[in-house]
């Protein structure tokens, strides 16, 4: 993985589509140019390493081999992948944390853990480092220092009950490497949002992600039936039975608790078995609001499609001009793309009903390719984001979810806060939206913006995202589908959830993690007494 | 509502159907005989009505015709309604709240709970008094007394978005309210547990239910996208959207928090539009293994029934005894009844792909009038308990789940646990069990026992029911898969959550309720330091 931008560098796309070039000399008013890379070696870290006597304590519990101090790890483990981290991976003079420690069991896990609360060390849970949200910063809160710990060596699948259709991988596991070993037994998780090329199966539990075949298979908290969290005063074995009554679910309080909790170590996942039978389709909508009723009809008469998505005019022209059709691009309308997948027959009576229910709706069928062009593409929008950062270009993108019938007001609030902030800002700007991730009661936004940001992007952004998170909350939105909180949105949360509700979290947290070394930041907000 | 015994008085028979006696005959030995019944006015409070200072503090804040303490309403609210509870319900001498409250605002409750919170009382929040695991009970803890704080007044529809299909309401409106007020604009909430005709939505919140068309609706935590829960010490309005990653979604740690972290005083649900069609099948399997294997591939692939349930070989003779047709009844076999409901075409083809998936499987087409006659008797077998009981016969139910590939192994160790434990208890006895609660990766399994328990029924039964329970949790079963964990499962909980699990439970009650009047010993054990 690039350790300035995303995914693998032998993908990484030097020049801009033409298509794309052309489309933003429009947005941007002018031609983008391609600036000077700064090379890793060259970054200062203002970070110190940890202590020598930390280092030996650490190296001690897990192998010297297994804490790194040196200069690359360090700043591969600087931060996530969100545009202001990319951002911050461009200025010379960057923090990373004091150590990188990479235990090889359970039982490192919780001797790190150990010593870091013995010694006034936060630690900072890596999973596949593509938090967009700003959860995996060095942040040592009133701590000596932050050590990363990197879950790579936690990894595999452990046991695969094909009768149950339950699997259980230790929490490292990169998503390609779950699919690769259950497609091997005939079965698949089928989580894949736009981070599996190189997220783990802890990183979706911790914060709470949903990837893009959720209508079919459920965000990634319905496919979890089971976790084991080495916290710094013990250890949970979560999740009895399918269904259960006894007391709370204790899952979901660790399902979204972004490493602030403890260390999600193993999880236990609901598969099916590798889908029979595929079929790609894609329909036009003469507008986004009579496209995302027909969506709404499609879920509360549960017809069952694995992806259902709907772009807005904006998105739908881009669309179309990046797959070279230009012509196309400039027409009206929305497209939508859908995708049902299952058992031989039972995914084509689904297609029907589905097929049934958008044509009644004001659908119109359109060409499959468009279909299978969005599946094809489904992992490279993040490529394209770096090339266009390369070229001076902000590109970020921002979520969230309401009910159906506040779905347009929320969607106009953001829109509005993003082009009043950028206007302000004085960036010329394109904004799209599309919805993904559907329910019966609602469904999600999700903005991606297009900026000719001037001087420091992250900070020149900083304003405009605060605004949009301000109209969010005020619009009754959550302030993330299934980004996560982080540290960007910890000051929103309370928002959320109430008062009360940052009190229970503090209370759980203090119970156990009473030094205060998981994640600090990181969804609770610092200064908030947690 | 009968006060020694389940449902509308006028509903209760004196007599036991013809087959039943025959059955009852054939399995204790002896024909049973209708015993004398203790009167109301004959009980005997062995608790004191509260202080007149305490009546007076809480008729100042909720009103004095509110604040009850006559002996009638006292013993109405003295216990839930488990075999033991109705046991108890037949002794002379009984406990009872010391007063029962009836909050007509979340302005009443709070300030009831501040008041009780002062004054050291207990409080027992009570929705329709349809627990069966304990928790109704006037058990004070170290507190001076207890009140019940009965929640039939906070009552009615507040609110009905038919865009989204989500209701909410105010958490003591008891069920057939909910789904009338909801009928009358064209939706449903499709939830039916056998307590449906007493139960309160509060209530299946607080306890986690799980209704007869889970297959289809999903459990009650399914349905619950908001909660507003008034606790001492402040208040939290929780669900803010149908899918967020705003931290850990803290609605699901008030599911299943049975009164001991506060008062769930409105709850916000999924509702969808009434259904169109309604398909009813009956199908018949060589024996249970057979049967529950089909029904695992049935819910693996999706097909989508809104009820799927499968009887065991004794269950199947004793219904097709109680229609009427003892020649069946001697044969062999299990019976799975099926319901398909949903819009129209759309619950044709679901039955469809259903039958076919459990055709494949070795089941064989019977009567839909079985699926008829089930769907027409659901309601009625707390009935058939009383008169039960009034003959002396002891029946009870309990229920657990796990993965389907643990199903049978629990089956039978739950079943050796019964058969020894009433052997034991010197009990001549029946169980049936049947699986009506189906998930892609396990199912519940749920029995019934009828036993001729000699001497005190309660006192014979609590130990074969702690053996039970011991089993459970030993062969990795849930304590409970919808009936919660009350006073009755409490000892259980830690071995299914763990010393950490337990202690994020007492963490979180000692921030919200710091006085520990909630519930006291209902979900956290007594003397577990909550």
């Amino acid at each position: 993985m690039r350790w300035d931008g995303w995914g693998d560098p032998s993908r990484a796309a030097e020049k801009l589509p033409a298509g794309v070039t052309l489309l933003l000399t429009a947005v941007l008013g002018h031609r983008p140019r391609r600036a000077e890379r700064l090379r890793l070696d060259d970054v200062e870290l203002t970070t110190p390493v940890l202590d020598a006597a930390d280092v030996a304590a650490l190296a001690a519990a897990v192998g010297p081999d297994d804490v790194r101090t040196d200069h690359d790890t360090r700043v591969r483990h600087a931060g996530g992948k969100s545009t202001p981290d990319l951002v911050r991976r461009r200025a010379r003079r960057q923090a990373a944390p004091g150590a990188v420690v990479l235990p090889g069991s359970e039982a490192d896990v919780a001797a790190v853990l150990r010593i870091a609360a013995e010694r006034g060390l936060a630690v900072v849970p890596f999973g596949g480092g593509t938090a967009v949200t700003g959860g995996l910063g060095p942040d040592a809160g009133d701590h000596r220092g932050a050590i990363s710990l990197d879950l790579r060596r936690l990894a595999g699948l452990e046991r695969l009950d094909e009768v149950s259709g339950e699997a259980t991988f230790r929490a490292g596991t990169r998503a390609p490497t779950a699919e690769a070993a259950l497609a091997e037994r005939g079965f698949e998780l089928g989580h894949f949002p736009q981070s599996f090329e190189f997220a783990s199966l802890g990183g979706f539990a911790a914060m709470r992600s949903s990837g893009q075949n959720s209508a079919g298979y459920g965000r990634f908290d319905a496919m979890v039936t089971g976790l084991r969290v080495v916290t710094p005063t013990g250890t949970l074995d979560l999740g009895r039975a399918p269904g259960s009554a006894a007391g709370p679910d204790l899952v979901r309080l660790f399902l979204g608790s972004e490493g602030a909790l403890g260390v999600i170590t193993r999880v236990r996942l609901r598969v099916h078995e590798t889908p029979a039978e595929r079929h790609f389709d894609a329909f036009t909508f003469p507008d986004f609001r009579t496209g995302a009723d027909a969506l709404r009809r499609v879920t509360q008469a549960g017809t069952g499609p694995t992806v259902i998505r709907l772009s807005d005019e904006a998105e739908t022209a881009v669309s179309l001009a990046q797959a070279g059709s230009i012509g196309k691009a400039l027409s009206k309308g929305c497209t939508a793309v859908v995708l049902h997948e299952g058992p031989a027959g039972v995914a084509r009576s689904r297609r029907d009903a589905t097929a049934a229910v958008l044509t009644a709706a004001g659908g119109r069928p359109a060409s499959r390719k468009l279909a299978e062009a969005w599946h094809r593409g489904r992992f490279g929008a993040p490529y394209l984001r770096d090339t266009l950062l390369e070229h001076g270009v902000f590109a970020e993108t921002l979520e969230t979810a309401t009910t159906w019938s506040e779905l347009h007001a929320l969607r106009t609030a953001v829109t509005e806060a993003l082009t009043t902030g950028l206007a302000d800002a004085g960036a010329r700007h394109r904004v799209l939206c599309h919805v993904s991730h559907v329910y019966p009661t609602g469904a999600s936004l999700y903005f991606t913006v297009v900026a000719g940001l001037p001087g420091d992007m992250a900070a020149a952004w900083e304003p405009v995202k605060a605004r949009v998170n301000d109209a969010i909350t005020a619009a009754g939105g959550t302030i993330s589908h299934h980004h996560g909180v982080g540290t960007d949105h910890a000051p929103w949360l309370e928002r959320e959830i109430g008062e009360h509700g940052l009190r229970i979290l503090r209370a759980v947290k203090k119970e156990l993690d009473p030094a205060g070394i998981m994640n600090p930041g990181t969804l609770l907000p610092v200064g908030s007494g947690a």
